[in-house]
């Protein structure tokens, strides 16, 4: 970088930082500080070297930008402002007010050109690991004969917050054991923590830490553009994962907040805004300003970008025309054009009985030739969650041509990765864990409902059956505390029949995520000449009544390994039982009234439900004076018959609880 | 270590690993490979080194030992058993059965001995750190002019799965950070994983990682009792946190199944295990055999563990006479005395409104100087979530003597680091953090709830009125998915009152965990005189009714924030409305039925509930022709005001949904 650059980059910097501290005093609310501490690395980055354009947004081989420590992001819509995207003036001046595209924390979907929804700490960068995986998935498929069609990296950007929270390790360390050498973090180190000097809660040696993960370890000053510069072309050439150690000053510019915490989550003030333009040459009562000659600088760049992509696109189309069934595969995958299932899903012997964890792998196995751009893993449960895909190749350093992820121990990374994944594009992703675990994982579940991606989650070992493992191991408020969660269509399915209905509700899905709730426990395969299952697709049904001509005594209702056990209860009974599937409630919810009155007519109030879980929530169905057997503490360790006959999850038991709540 | 003790110490390894082996095939369930693999580890540490005494379970200053990863329950129980715990070989012939003390994973309350409940991988490292913190404080408290009254170690076992997960980094992170001297980390590094080999997943150099967090690092070969016992040797003087790397086998000793993932998480067999005796110079028809040399190699240990738990008694006896108010403080402490709060609560002025946030905060520094044990922080969040003890000073390296943690952006570990306080015991341990990541916090919360232990948490920031910072940091469905979970005392309080009430409740609670949880913004202050909110005790009382004397015209239930809000609307509406506050779901559903029908009559099904969260499980309350008015969806950005208006709580719409609600 020679001196004319540093003088206009610099500049550029400020005026970012200028932009970012009038959007925070204009909503009064805000974090200033990490805006202007970060300034200078945005510019180098977004000047020289991150591969976007502002004008297309959807294009596939762009570099992706993620902001970890989502708190900036009024930096970062001073940046997509300058950069060409959709994003006026007049948006950053409405910065965090209701229904702008400038919220407060980034949000995919809402603001143009964020990759993924950030704010919890961490997250962004196990979302780029999982986008950076995406690429090198891509590039192993695609990209033939030299002809390239995907080669983009993920750049992220992180505070120390984020390498405080645990999901840094766990992402980090797969990235490190995956050679992402697509992946270049930048970490801005500017020591101030919300409390205070992020040395009275962490002193680690980031260097240390990171090569011990494999990474490549590069440091540069955070405020000297020339070694910015030559920090982040360096870290472009590495062979494996890159941390840029940028060592910066919260609130860079402002004369009396800089270097403080006090200019961490709340605007300079009118008055420190004013000295802060000052210093840093800007006209103290201009506000959004940017100058000619960095707007000229940016759209200069924009150019450039536009040139980059436009050529990309002909390079694309030469490949495309070469290879028309790349070209189909390709699309196919971009637009996750789901083939008919029909013939592909596997039926089940009636005779034979399976746990649908078992029938989910069998489902999955059967679906993912026709699906080749369903990829997935497991967070070191593959023989237990079923969650292998037969005869393709690990996803591994060197090789990402295979389909099955190794996530390792690390329920929550995986969850982050599976959004980045569906973020990036191109590929359909789910991940396996014990159902108990998907407390791990709830943080981004959460943030996959808000931004509305189809992840899909395999979660088996659903209930107390889970047998000698103990309380730990077995879930009990895990079905109820996601079925809550905005956004999430939980699906627990009563045999294997209803597994592969899951399964295709989940494919089908494309706009939020799937949890499948499967058994250990071996379940009966209910007969569909008998039983017809079909119905689960409207996530609830009648599978059996006594006489359907009559109205019933009443209404069993149950869901999962459950519903055999209500089907033999009620079969059992010579009142006149109904038994209702519910492997969806949230389906069932979206389904008319006059469908939820046919499957359980308001009339008939004599309701129980049973379901091994907490019983949160099951008066919705069954009425106040209804009753659920459940379970109302946590479970137990012993041989889950045992256990079955311990919390009553019995025929016998089911027997007398409903013909002691029908005497009632 | 000489030949002669080489030749012992072997034989106690192969007996423990033959026990163990012979518990889980006897199950017919468990994990064998760790158990064999490490077993000598176990049998040099438990002989040579750990300062407990299984006739005194309850010896306040003996050594912690935590099995980080759980599943080795089956080692750890022939250990306790060999080592006089009051195990019989009875128990360990009931493994994993219902209702026996050897349960699946070590669970504390449970099996005599056990520390902590482990399982959920990670967290048992994060424990340990909690309880090395607590032997630091309490020897800043009560170790005076060179007596020592406290002086003991926290060892922990892991395996590769407790390092992958996020926890790890944070707890390690931490220990480094506070220089826990007296804390010893035992690495089972047996290169197994479910999966496979653990470089499928990871290949940090832990070395480098743990230099990273300023701990020193060890290593030795697992199965070389010489090298173990230098390890553990050179540990023991160190000035920071130690990991000892145990390079080990998975499965040691077994022929076919030693190093692979086979003998993980399945029994042996009984062939196998017939031919790993064997091997092991055991007789292949024997099971649950202990040679009496290893009896009494145990039982030499013992008694000189007696010698030192009855010699500490003496001095802690004396130091205790010559310093009356020391034992008192100290019995207060450990006993957890909770003196009498009338007068030192603060009372609230209902002309000034104040966040419930605020309030705690003032509640927590009124009682801090008469609970000289209660200690607490925050996860980077003090100033927000108002958990700082003015006046005293942080727990920090090389000064233990503060009483505010600095737990970082680490809201898991801090939760499990919580757990390992209260289990050490003599200090109550409160944490705080932004109630929508609570979600970091539940797999450690529910391991809290599973052993019972006191711990209290206070999360702030409880509804979309976070504002402008979105739907990232505004908690929807985290209030629900709470109060669902078995054990946990969730606590919404109205106004400032009800908070004094609520952290009354917490403190006096020894049970289990309590969760307060707090408004950001400001609310009235209800006044007591028109209002009293003593009923919050039984966590719903009926808060005001135009006419007491007359059956309501309707029931209209709130908690936290909105009941302010439920009371404007109903003093302004003409009909009889009765106003319920309902700040503790489990509390008022252990209430009397008499006194729950006084609140909520059964004739009065004209119900609704308003409050800033998913609306699930509120039928049990207003029945399923009740209204809620909640959140159906995710928050979003905005200043509060507008957000409230957004979203229906305003004492208008609130009050036209009542009356649309009514005239059905």
């Amino acid at each position: 970088m020679n001196e004319t650059d540093t003088e206009i980059f610099s500049l550029a910097a400020n005026t970012l930082r200028c932009l970012a501290a009038d959007e925070v005093q204009t909503a009064n609310s805000g974090h200033p500080g990490v805006a202007l501490g970060l300034a200078d690395v945005a510019a180098v980055l977004w000047l020289r070297h991150l591969k976007v354009y502002g004008g297309d947004t959807q294009w596939a081989d762009r570099d992706r930008f993620v902001m970890s420590g989502g708190h900036a992001s009024s930096l970062l819509y001073a940046l997509l402002h300058l950069a060409g995207y959709p994003i006026t003036m007049d948006d950053l001046k409405k910065f965090r007010q209701l229904g702008s595209i400038t919220p407060g924390h980034p949000e995919a979907g809402v603001v143009p050109g964020v990759e993924t929804t950030t704010g919890p700490l961490g997250q962004g960068i196990a979302a780029a690991v999982g986008m950076a995986i995406a690429e090198r998935m891509q590039a192993a498929r695609y990209n033939k004969d030299g002809a390239e069609l995907v080669s983009h990296r993920t750049w992220v950007t992180c505070g120390d917050g984020d390498l405080e929270e645990g999901i840094s390790h766990e992402a980090c360390s797969l990235a490190g054991n995956l050679g992402l050498s697509n992946l270049i973090l930048l970490y801005d180190a500017n020591t101030i923590s919300i409390e205070g000097r992020v040395s009275i809660t962490m002193n680690d040696d980031t260097r240390l830490r990171f090569e011990g993960y494999g990474w490549k370890v590069l440091e540069c000053d955070g405020h000297n553009l020339t070694d910015i510069d030559r920090a982040l072309t360096e870290a472009e050439t590495s062979d494996r994962p890159v941390i840029v150690i940028c060592n910066t000053v919260i609130g860079k510019g402002s004369p009396n907040k800089a270097d403080s915490a006090s200019c961490h989550g709340a605007p300079l003030g009118a008055d420190e805004l004013r000295l802060t333009k000052q210093a840093l040459g800007f006209d103290p009562d201009a506000t959004f300003f940017v100058p000619d000659s960095v707007r000229a600088l940016f759209a200069e760049r924009v150019a450039a970008m536009k040139r980059v992509r436009d050529a990309w696109q002909t390079k694309a189309d030469a490949i495309f025309a070469a290879d028309p069934a790349l070209a189909a595969a390709w699309t196919a995958a971009q637009h996750d054009t789901l083939p008919a299932l029909s013939g592909v899903l596997p039926t089940f012997d009636p005779a034979k009985a399976v746990s649908t964890r078992v029938a989910s792998g069998k489902v999955l196995n059967a679906i993912a030739p026709v699906i080749p751009w369903l990829i997935g893993g497991s967070a070191d449960l593959a023989p237990s969650t079923m969650t292998y895909l037969d005869g393709y190749r690990d996803i591994a350093k060197g090789d990402f041509s295979g389909r099955n992820f190794r996530f390792g121990v690390r329920e929550l990374a995986m969850a982050a990765v599976m959004n980045g994944v569906a973020n990036h594009g191109g590929f359909r992703i789910f991940g396996g864990t014990f159902f108990v675990f998907s407390d791990y994982c709830r943080p981004a579940l959460r943030v996959a409902a808000l931004m509305g991606v189809p992840v899909i989650y395999v979660f088996t070992h659903d209930s107390f059956a889970v047998g000698e493992d103990g309380p730990t191991h077995e879930p009990v408020e895990q079905l109820p505390a996601l079925r809550m969660m905005p956004g999430v269509c939980v699906f627990r399915p009563a045999d294997a029949n209803e597994t592969a209905i899951g399964w295709q509700i989940a494919l089908e899905r494309k706009d939020g995520p799937t949890v499948l709730v499967l058994s250990r426990q071996n379940l009966p395969v209910l007969d569909p000449a008998l039983y017809p299952t079909d119905g689960a697709r409207r996530g609830g049904y009648v599978l059996w009544q006594r006489d359907p001509s009559k109205t019933p005594d009443a209404i069993l209702i149950a869901t999962g390994s459950e519903v055999s056990l209500a089907l033999d209860t009620a079969k059992a009974d010579s009142r006149n039982i109904r038994v209702v599937s519910l492997p969806s409630w949230d389906l069932f919810d979206r389904q008319s009234v006059a469908y939820r009155d046919s499957v359980l007519p308001p009339a008939v109030t004599k309701r129980m439900a049973v379901e091994a879980a907490a019983p949160f929530g099951w008066e919705r169905y069954v009425g106040v004076n209804g009753t659920t057997l459940g379970m109302t503490g946590f479970g137990a360790s012993g041989p889950a018959g045992k256990l079955a006959e311990h919390f009553g999850f019995t025929p016998a038991n089911l027997a007398a609880r409903l013909s002691a709540y029908l005497a009632q």
